[in-house]
């Protein structure tokens, strides 16, 4: 019997970001796919979309068919000789969950391969206008768990600010509760810490930049207080902070009026 | 007159990643089409198969037409009235160039629109199985100019790895003189610049990985002295050097063989 492929898919942040490559593959190769929702939701669409263009259902799997049973749907689907898809938004790489599934198909000795998709954090941070010879540490602002406040976002931040590199926060998601932080919660979270550790770093003055990735990208940008009180209500959310501009950033994010309170589309 | 639309828009690494927003922005909204191939080419095929989709034939435009001359053909096309559009591989706000013309755009009160690509740095960093969080800053490793070797890639690796984080590292690239640098010079240049500054954070010894994105991705791993012997001969490169690997990321170089001297397409 032929060796099975497992197919790990990106399709991008919406069905519209798809690539040519993914449906390809999807409609072609797949005997079997399977998706997840868990680890990044479509700002806009669903995988129905998706489901029309290739001619084929889909199968959802949760974080425990994933995580607590390590994909053991997808080892069995390979292990019937089926060729396996696992379908997920954004580009599937970003997540750790998806690299431990892969290290266990090859450990199996099934082939894989990786169709990249469009990944957001990158996206957020090209549509800012920022360069990526700046880009310091990335890190996910949490909701607090047992009432405790994660600090590691603030460390990160002090860090990067003191290198002079911008910062990109992942905001916490948990798609099987229905729980999307959104950047006030996320600004809210960076006011408490400032509190807390009172080294000047952040304030309700300081510079931001919310993202949200649909088929139009919307970018808001101003002080932290303009956010708090005008905040977006479109998901998933990056929030990028940037360190000192660099002139063309500055002049970009001027010439978009970014600098100075104010939501558009781009 | 209706103020006309500029659209930049990102193809991804090789026409097969373009997406379908991609494709229907062309097809649908661009009067005149302008590409530049000097920021980023293609691995594997070329325009000709973008033209063929969206029934129109591209204007090439180079350094010149966008930097020194500020892309005025571009601002002459918006003030004839015309949606103009700018296509370039893999995404197209990682270049500055790009930046620029877009803030001359929004001056000149054009309207603009951001179509992102697939960027070969987040599929690089994504397909070497590393984690989003754990990447440390970015450079380009560059020929030297007139002689002389910019240390300044040496200087981002130190400053990575004194914070155990992840060094990607562009290599340069003049495809108006059709010349891109390969993995195996990347490497001399660092030991070059190793044997100059003496501090022993780069070694014939050391991990690292090569990544060629074309429709299959191809990645070569293990110790620099193998890709200096075995370089890959594909077009664009990215090098990557890590740091000290996290279990996750271990286990995944090691299914994969690329912890021990290996190329592979996956």
């Amino acid at each position: 019997m032929k060796k099975p492929y497992f197919y790990i898919i990106g399709l991008g942040p919406t069905p519209k970001h798809v690539s040519y490559q993914a449906i390809e593959i999807l409609s072609e190769k797949c005997d079997s796919v399977f998706y997840e929702e868990y680890t990044s939701i479509p700002s806009e669409g669903d995988l129905s979309y998706i489901e029309e263009m290739i001619k084929k259902k889909a199968t959802k799997l949760n974080r425990r068919d994933l995580e607590d049973l390590s994909g053991e749907i997808i080892i069995r689907s390979l292990r019937e000789g089926r060729n396996t898809c696992l379908v997920t938004w954004g580009d599937p790489l970003i997540a750790t969950t998806h690299i431990s599934i892969i290290t266990r198909v090859v450990h199996e000795e099934f082939k894989y391969r990786y169709i990249p998709g469009i990944n957001s954090v990158s996206v957020a941070l090209a549509a800012s206008g920022l360069m990526i010879y700046r880009i310091g540490k990335i890190a996910t602002i949490t909701y607090p768990r047992e009432g405790v406040i994660s600090e590691y976002p603030y460390l990160v931040l002090r860090e990067n600010l003191s290198r002079n590199l911008h910062t990109i926060f992942l905001l916490d998601i948990d798609s099987e509760k229905n729980i999307y932080m959104n950047a006030r919660e996320a600004i809210k979270i960076l006011l408490d810490l400032e509190k807390r550790f009172g080294e000047g770093i952040f304030s309700s003055k300081s510079l931001v930049l919310v993202v949200n990735i649909a088929n139009n990208i919307m970018i808001c940008g101003g002080e932290a207080n303009y956010v708090l009180e005008n905040p977006p209500n479109n998901y998933p959310q990056i929030l990028v902070v940037p360190a000192k501009l660099y002139f063309t950033e500055e002049e970009y994010l001027r010439e978009l009026g970014l600098l100075n309170n104010r939501c558009i589309y781009i």
